[in-house]
């Protein structure tokens, strides 16, 4: 059956989604700017301490199962993972550029809300140098709002590709 | 010429512009999630009765030529392609995702609008597993309001690829 | 350091600042109509007089080289460009298709604003029929209003890939 959000009654209920929406949007190019421009340790800061991070193929996620590329618990294991990308790590070096559509919010009853989008990863590598389809794929998220503005409480990334390239360390 | 569209007067006007594309973008998302998870008759349910659909070459459409991938003249074809791909028809197995970007909205003095955005398609075949372009155009629609929320009336995808792929059977 | 905007204080200021923000989409979705339909003459006429255009490589840009693929430092040198590129160039007939993401948008005291964005080409070739990723970058923008709708007055396209393929005469 399709789903239907329930409409907004009066236009200040659609105005308040209109700016929740934008909210998430502005909060997706920051998270989007912070990966392209490697800012990995701003990439962690967008998640809340207890935060759920996983990069899971589709075709996993669709069996219910949780296996991923990626799999952080807390946001002390995201941290991890970014400083890991940025100290230590060994990776051909390359360049990313996010894209992100068909974004959706949807508030929960908990003062929480999840939002869905799709995304697309671009990706130059040094010694190849046309610009290639990193990963194509679904964020599922759920944003809790913070003193410092919102932040994910959880972000699935979920692929289309069924082959995984010689990139999976990295962040989408 | 560049057209240019009329600016709004009030505040409220753009406010209400702004709204109105929101919903269409929301729509959007919402037509491509239904096409992705592959939930064609939520698909075809997006359509009005009196619908037109149709997939067209840049080329055949800049030169007036009506021959499409597609060619539905109302929602009982849509329904019915909707179907076919769903229970009878044979073609190999893939995930697709859709983008969307650029949309813009016209009101028309009937009550229905006019939008126009540009889409891509990416698609990863189940045999072949890197994600690849399906199809890259625009899309060219009237939109009316129902009591169920907004329909189209009419949506012509105008694909630049000159060639097609194998899987012309599939909505975009 | 997570780059973050100030909040704006009042519901009133985050409309306004969203109206803004909806401006610049809009006018990024005709600039990329402008380009993909070939109205070379529309896309020129959506600078200012002393508007600064170039495509500069990823790799120059952040080193603070300026060599760019095209640069124009005034509306002269704009049209000048889209009109030997409709009128004398010589190039592979091809289609494109522009698409944006990510955008955000800043006001500076002086009443104009910075916008950035990301963007991919996609390029049709008349002979190579499949659709390939022509460029993918990130706009950086200066808008000014003027009494005809925004225009721009500044724009640097900052592209990632590493080499240039045939149509490094075409804006983006």
């Amino acid at each position: 059956m399709l789903t239907m959000e329930k409409p907004a009654q009066t236009r200040d209920d659609l105005i308040d989604a209109l700016l929740l929406k934008a909210e998430v949007d502005a909060f997706n190019a920051r998270y989007c700017a912070a990966l392209d421009s490697q800012r990995l340790a701003d990439w962690a800061a967008l998640f809340t301490e207890d935060a759920f991070y996983t990069i899971i193929s589709r075709e996993n996620h669709d069996r219910g199962l949780p296996v991923g590329l990626i799999y952080c618990e807390n946001g002390g294991m995201i941290r991890d993972r970014a400083f890991a990308l940025e100290k230590t790590a060994m990776f051909a070096p390359r360049y990313l550029r996010h894209m992100v559509s068909n974004l959706s919010v949807r508030e929960a009853a908990d003062g929480s809300f999840t939002a869905n989008a799709d995304y697309v990863v671009f990706q130059v590598l040094f010694d190849r140098p046309a610009a290639t389809i990193h990963q194509v794929g679904r964020y599922d998220d759920v944003f809790v709002r913070t003193p410092s503005g919102l932040r994910l409480k959880s972000r699935t990334c979920i692929y289309d590709s069924l082959l995984v390239d010689n990139a999976l360390c990295i962040p989408v």
